[in-house]
């Protein structure tokens, strides 16, 4: 008789996006001339860039002609594509093996699917408020424990991130074998500097643990001194997987395309003592799991870091800034606490005294006809906070601006 | 401490194909003037059909204009492509919820992931020989025990189908728990007659078995009375998962796009006896670990679904079977007894008498050179065989079947 994974039944249906719709759906049902905007989902808006659109537009014609046809190609990517990103990697002074990145369809597969490199019993840390994949996909294996009254996973380290602390992750009093680390961060938007990140490499490899780094968004960084990669700290690949995508950085979300960097110096043990190696493990992972990212997609991605990518993908980028931007002094400028939106497409609201995450959400909703997303969704330590996102279209951002003014709170 | 998944250290390295290559390579550098024809690995080689490219190149255009640009789709699949599954599946007598197809980038994603739905405890049944992901899958989460000097993993329970029993798979002496099936079937080529399939279903039925049914080469099958899909008996649906792929029927090997089909009336029970609906469980790992499938590619699926997509992809099985067929007489010609061909793109040749896989495969190569690959690479009970495809452009078919001819054995 077959015997299911039970650990799937441990997850708790995830409402937190589809409670946001069915308010929305309610609201709009009893108030049909609301004109609502929505600033909640972290998907972009504007179209591809040119080259990405002329690549993929080539490759289509290349799989037209027998001469040109692409059949599988290597399951860890195209050379041409590790090449253009070991190159883009360079130019932060970080020296990659092209057989230590590996191409994907997305971050989210990549992060979901390296746990499977990992043995049940590890202690995982996470920082909270978090991208629920990173828990989600532990529970699966039943690496969390149970899911409690309090929203939190019994065997799970959280680490609290909120502005009591300035959203600078403390080490937790027990040490964990894996971390997840976000930065620029999701939700919150605020980044960790070189100096703070670097203590976490010097954690890691004090303690031997294994970070796993997702930098989904470090085309939206703006100030130096904040690392692009976390391979920029010396030490680091010998501890740290580091996860990266197309979708934000060139507008990828319905494209698909992401890697991950598994450095050939990471190194650990298994249950028996056995010596295994991840680059060695992805490689074999992705070989017998993945068939490869499409071709045309592929193409797609190079032609972004191409100097003419880049100006355009730069252009993208500094739109969604500038919408975060204008939203954020709109939001102070009427007495709110923000954070992050400096290096992050997000900004993370403290709401006032006296309201929770989803009352305000409710008021911002009623009053204003804005839709956010409720920081508790993120997890216990977003509570009290709401998260907006520089992701809508730039006449949208205006009108909400212009909503917001004289908002008396 | 981190600690790893060790049962990955239980792979072999997979050499099959690599150990090909080097030969091949070595003769080659030994014999310059050799003219090699590689009917070895199972890719295709005709350009995509005509419907395909034009959907690529209108959704391409699509995504480089705000008003028509998508950002995230479901991850599950966009329903346009669904519906036109569900409708496939309608011609053969199947009727399918659209909540029971899940788009993916290709059917050996979905074959190895899963097993994520699965406990450890299962006692995991092949046919044998095999599509080596199947085991591969499993053993990387320790259901297969050790791998063993004799070439079979400990704990894998071998369903040998060899021309001794005309390539119809048993009931193994010990009743598994999850049985994978494959047909028409990679690599011998050979099917299963409604009747004969009709009782692995009642098998499963009767013993609480779960089907993994692979069916991606479905579009090959020219005899009636062969199914196309499990569904079409009666009763699959209570114990059968099954997995397609657009990359033999319509040439997407480089393009990638699967679906596989979880019935909602497959309910099972975990280790402490708590029942899960497996339709459930794979969209709750499908939408946590995984972002769905480009825009761009599934509106090319959906392409060939259409009339007119089906009279081109027929185009090409066609092209392909007409070669396997060519190939199949002049074999039979030469006096090897052959199987599979009839209704798959695969021909299973039994070596001449006195001769392994390995060695009439050298033989092949050194006196026609010609590549093929060698049965017991794909399991055991492969030992003695070799396999060839049609997949190789229509001239060098007749070349092979001109160097074949008069040939000694």
């Amino acid at each position: 008789m077959p015997v299911i994974n039970e650990f799937f039944l441990d997850l708790p249906e995830n409402y937190l996006f589809s409670d946001i719709a069915k308010r929305v759906k309610k609201y709009k049902e009893e108030n049909p001339e609301a004109d609502i905007i929505r600033l909640g989902i972290g998907d972009v808006t504007l179209p591809l860039p040119k080259v990405a659109i002329d690549a993929m537009h080539k490759a289509v014609d290349e799989m037209a002609n027998a001469d040109t046809f692409r059949g599988y190609g290597p399951e860890q990517g195209y050379e041409f594509l590790r090449q253009a990103i070991a190159e883009d990697y360079k130019r932060r002074g970080v020296n990659l093996d092209i057989d230590e990145i590996f191409i994907s369809d997305g971050s989210k597969s990549d992060l979901g699917n390296f746990t499977d490199l990992l043995d049940r019993d590890n202690r995982i840390a996470i920082i909270d408020p978090v991208y629920p994949v990173y828990i989600d996909s532990n529970v699966m294996f039943g690496r969390c424990g149970k899911f409690g009254e309090d929203g939190r996973w019994s065997n799970l380290i959280y680490i609290p991130c909120t502005a009591d602390n300035d959203f600078i992750p403390d080490f937790p009093s027990e040490v964990p074998d894996v971390v997840y680390l976000c930065y620029p961060n999701n939700p919150t938007g605020t980044v960790l500097t070189k100096e703070q990140l670097s203590k976490w490499v010097d954690y890691a490899l004090e303690h031997n643990i294994i970070i796993l780094f997702d930098s989904a968004y470090e085309a939206f960084i703006s100030e130096d001194n904040i690392p692009h990669s976390i391979y920029e700290i010396e030490g680091a690949d010998k501890v740290a997987v580091e996860f990266r995508s197309f979708s934000k950085t060139a507008g990828f979300t319905g494209v698909r395309c992401g890697y991950t960097v598994v450095p050939k110096k990471l190194n650990f043990k298994g249950k028996n003592g056995v010596e295994g190696n991840l680059n060695r493990m992805w490689c074999r992972r992705q070989t017998t799991k993945f068939n490869g990212t499409a071709y045309i997609v592929q193409r797609a991605a190079e032609a972004t870091l191409t100097d003419e990518g880049r100006r355009e993908t730069k252009e993208l980028v500094n739109y969604y800034m500038n919408n975060v931007s204008l939203l954020r002094k709109s939001l102070q400028g009427i007495g709110l606490e923000v954070y992050g939106g400096c290096n992050a497409p997000y900004i993370w609201i403290r709401v006032p005294k006296g309201e929770t995450s989803w009352s305000f959400f409710e008021r911002m909703l009623k009053e204003k006809h804005i839709v956010s997303t409720p920081g508790v969704g993120f997890g216990p330590s977003g509570e009290g906070y709401l998260r907006i996102t520089g992701f809508g279209k730039y006449e949208d951002t205006l009108r909400v601006i212009d909503r917001l003014k004289n908002w008396k709170l």
